[in-house]
């Protein structure tokens, strides 16, 4: 999606150790307009699958999930990284290893807003090596929910993610893949049709 | 907000020790058509104040700042909870108490994000005794930003968090303030003009 290539290469910063901070937009500071317009992306090509929620993790997913759901006209789900005193028991829970934190969490979803007779677009802002996603693919089977599609906004294609979940036969919608960075700040993205 | 008033009455659940649980619809899962609807209020009463930022915390109040920031057409910047090793050393930094999970945690937001050129909106899902929102002042004062106004979905009127704000001068707007709950279930909402 070129608006978002482009942004990424005015803003995006690339670090040591493939680190690609694009928080002037999408992660930390949110370019509302942006965003809306990716999850116009989301929302024209799920639009026929019946979805009934979409769901994401916090805090990053929250953003996008909005926006794509407000035009689907169904309800947000976002899984908690952490057990609050407040969510009770009666929840699903899996255990994601963070690459970007260097630490393991748990993620859950309570039992009372995600169950077999779901239809789910799991989205997020990243896919890198795609722990936090596989994570919600296991909190919906927990449910039973089926899983219409993945959408990413930004996947590190040269992690090993998206082809992951491709390989298990998930319909992934990347807005933007990046397939390598170099130290000087040169982000290469895979051609994909807009 | 009588529509917020309702949807609590009928989707809330009171549990022991004061706790108000509102995440079939604010903070779990997400009524984005509702949570738009509570932007539009925050929008009209702050539009005319040259806001250019609408600050809030990680995660539950990403969807309702992002509900204004569209229409007041500024970008939300989203406090983060912990440090993240992607976010850089060079951020503001305060140290906030939470009431709901019983400890302590440092909330930052970049120095690149906020600055003394920016009039803030802050939001939040919940106030109850403030220590979160106060954290988000101690932000805005270390970065020379303006407040503008304080945007609360729920207060708890009955903690002190409110009072100490609108004593310190702020311009708190809340769209439902919760002065009592009982273990029946019954809650007591304050009189406000909608």
């Amino acid at each position: 999606m070129k608006i978002l290539e482009d942004k990424i290469l005015k803003e995006g910063k690339v670090f040591p150790g493939n680190v690609l901070k694009v928080d002037s937009f999408l992660n930390h500071q949110i370019d509302v307009e942006l965003i809306d317009r990716l999850g116009e992306v989301f929302y024209e090509k799920y639009k026929n699958k019946n979805i009934t929620k979409v769901l994401t993790l916090e805090a990053s997913g929250i953003a996008i999930a909005c926006a794509t759901a407000r035009l689907l006209e169904v309800p947000v789900v976002f899984a908690k990284k952490t057990q609050s005193l407040n969510i009770g028991n009666d929840v699903y829970v899996t255990r994601v290893s963070s690459f970007t934190h260097g630490r393991d969490y748990d993620v859950t979803v309570s039992r009372n807003y995600l169950t077999k007779e779901d239809i789910v677009l799991l989205v997020d802002d990243f896919l890198a090596i795609g722990n936090a996603m596989k994570g919600l693919i296991e909190i919906c089977d927990q449910a039973g929910a089926g899983i219409a599609g993945i959408g990413i906004c930004i996947e590190k294609g040269f992690q090993k993610g998206g082809a992951d979940l491709r390989q298990m036969g998930y319909d992934v919608t990347s807005l933007a893949i990046v397939d390598g960075m170099e130290d000087d700040g040169t982000i290469n993205f895979r051609e994909q049709e807009d």
